[in-house]
């Protein structure tokens, strides 16, 4: 087979499949931008790539069309977001692309937020550019769950991390914890933090803990740890009460540290502010609890949150839980067991019948070093599994 | 390639791979003798083959050589397990593959029995037949792990079984438990009711959920349901003060049920004999509790247990790790979540700091339906698994 012949299999979904390769390079560094990638395509050959690397730098688009240079003329685009219409920190990607003459666009999926939604691919077809929308709609959507939640929803995508033994306890009943799982996994939750907005848990957590909940370099094991260490997610801690030490690690490291109050303590609020927090008051949900769906409203509108690491015990678990809050769990499972004593994954009051229980969708459950990683998702209680399969 | 080229591809571990697969015919029937198998190999072609079925019926061996009839002269047979050289129910096999004229005896492993240990295969040496010894002895011990462990340290092999959620319960507070897993997994729970000697459970399983603990043929999906649940496992329910009711339903089943106490209650152990049950009074180990190491041993010397599954709640399951009594555990989980408050795996008192968990093995992970089984062994609380890996 000569080399043409290999080239004149560059299909629509192969060449939509490396952009989105490309898009995972920014995984962990474009937030709160989304993950783009771009092929430019010429004479069935690659002529130019590129990605979104971080936000205030160029899209994917400017990437691979600078890569492409002459040859972008009458070319065919794959892009994994629709291109941008709007002047934001940069110029319209859609402007970009009709400047550099290519003659077909094809898009994995419409950019859900409001300021693009469908005006890029009208630019493009209005400068007589055919567009083709919909090509691994799914992968794209995937790539960016975070994003576009909060574009369609104004709520982040919150992924819930929690180490656990085989009977389902996350630390003894004193409260020690560490380390229930390996290395192994310990790495899967550094990059689950590196690639979140933020980092969320309760006040107890950090208590007992004194986590610093934030991202590693050398435990990331990834060639540009330093680079995607360099932003911290945000963290934030729910504190009704605000009892925060003020001596807690996570005060003392770089990034911002929110922590959520229905507290209305000014003296010790300004305590906490000393010590390097942010404090915010939000209003009581139910028995003087902060309001959790406000607090990821917040997290969407003010901190431009796409995706959040719920890392925390069983009662805001299952507050989160309790509320359908959490879009996806990581269960990371070590082959031990801990004992009726320990403490559990969800506290879940009121749930006394079986009927009330809380079904599930498992997507993966793989081997991570010595422990194993469940992947799973909660369905809508009326949405229960049939008995039988 | 011809027919012969074929057949000479007939190594001794490809002949010895097909006697196991007929010895596994005879998984669910051949309590309390091991599973064995044979085959009988002539001038590169099989010519007999033959598993054992029940006691008191023939052995493999001469099932395979009345098979082979006179092409078993100067044949090569193939045998999970060292043939016997006593007159059991039957007369000894060693015996007649003397009397078959064959050359060659290939055995996977010696008879743990200690009336046979190796008297068989020193009886076909000395009548000068070839005989060699290991050839998939480990996939030959594991076929029968249970009557291996019964011969070599005088108790049986336990598997627990457990129905669990995600997060590591069994059943909810008030006891309501059915049904947490599918019947895919009920099936294959069934599927292990029927291979083991017995099923034993404690009496407060009995009383929440008036399990009947009984083979049911419809429900293993086999082709010889039927004949498989002529064979009732022994039903073997501790209840050391004698609580179980005469109105219990696994009293009016098929088979025995034998109810272990410690009590000496003569009026409430004759009213259980008068309802069916058979009784077995015990040494009490601590605090009023049946010796359940005592109980092991009686089931293997007594009862000539080879695998008992326990089917019971967290006290005794907790209890039976404890002593270190378990040997392999089969957790199917279910995908849903029943909360803090609801019933957990194991009741492990005294585990208090992270430095006494129960370290595992796990050895498979494989969905069963729609929900999950995991089997696992555990480990020596020395041999923890090391952090890193």
């Amino acid at each position: 087979m000569t080399q043409d012949a290999a080239a004149s299999t560059l299909s629509h979904e192969v060449c939509m499949a490396r952009a989105l390769q490309l898009a995972r390079r920014g995984c962990y560094t474009t937030h709160p931008n989304p993950r783009v990638g771009c092929v430019v395509v010429n004479g069935e050959r690659i002529v130019g790539e590129g990605y979104h690397v971080r936000v205030g730098e160029p899209h994917a688009e400017v990437h691979a069309l600078r890569a492409a240079g002459e040859a972008a003329r009458g070319a065919t685009v794959y892009v994994t977001l629709e291109p941008c219409s709007h002047h934001g920190r940069t110029p319209p990607c859609a402007q970009a692309l009709i400047e550099a003459g290519v003659s077909r666009v094809v898009v994995a999926m419409v950019d859900p937020n409001p300021q693009v939604a469908g005006r890029g691919v009208a630019m493009l077809r209005e400068a007589g550019i055919e567009v083709e929308v919909g090509c691994l709609e799914a992968d794209a959507e995937v790539l960016n769950i975070g994003f576009v939640k909060r574009m369609r929803e104004g709520v982040p995508f919150v992924r819930l991390k929690m180490a656990m033994s085989l009977d389902g306890r996350t630390a003894m009943a004193s409260g020690e914890s560490q380390w229930i799982t390996g290395a192994r996994a310990r790495t899967e939750v550094q990059r689950l933090r590196a690639r979140s907005s933020a980092v969320m848990t309760g006040v107890d957590s950090v208590i007992f803990d004194n986590s610093r909940l934030t991202v590693r370099p050398a435990q990331l094991e990834l060639d540009d740890g330093e680079a995607i260490a360099e932003r911290q997610p945000l963290r934030v801690v729910v504190d009704s009460r605000l009892r925060l030490p003020v001596a807690a690690a996570c005060l003392r490291e770089s990034g911002r540290t929110l922590v959520v109050t229905v507290s209305s303590d000014e003296a010790r609020r300004a305590t906490l502010e000393q010590a390097g927090a942010e404090v915010l008051v939000l209003p009581e949900a139910t028995e003087g609890r902060v309001d959790l769906r406000a607090l990821l409203a917040h997290l969407a509108e003010q901190e431009q949150c796409n995706e959040v690491l719920l890392e925390t015990g069983a009662t805001l678990a299952g507050a989160m839980l309790d509320i359908g809050a959490i879009d996806e769990m990581h269960l990371f499972v070590a082959p031990t067991l801990l004992g009726g004593e320990a403490r559990p994954l969800f506290a879940l009051p009121g749930l006394e019948r079986m009927a009330q229980q809380r079904p599930l969708q498992i997507d993966d459950i793989r081997a991570v070093g010595r422990d194993w990683r469940i992947v799973a998702r909660p369905l809508p209680h009326e949405c229960a599994a049939p008995d039988d399969v």
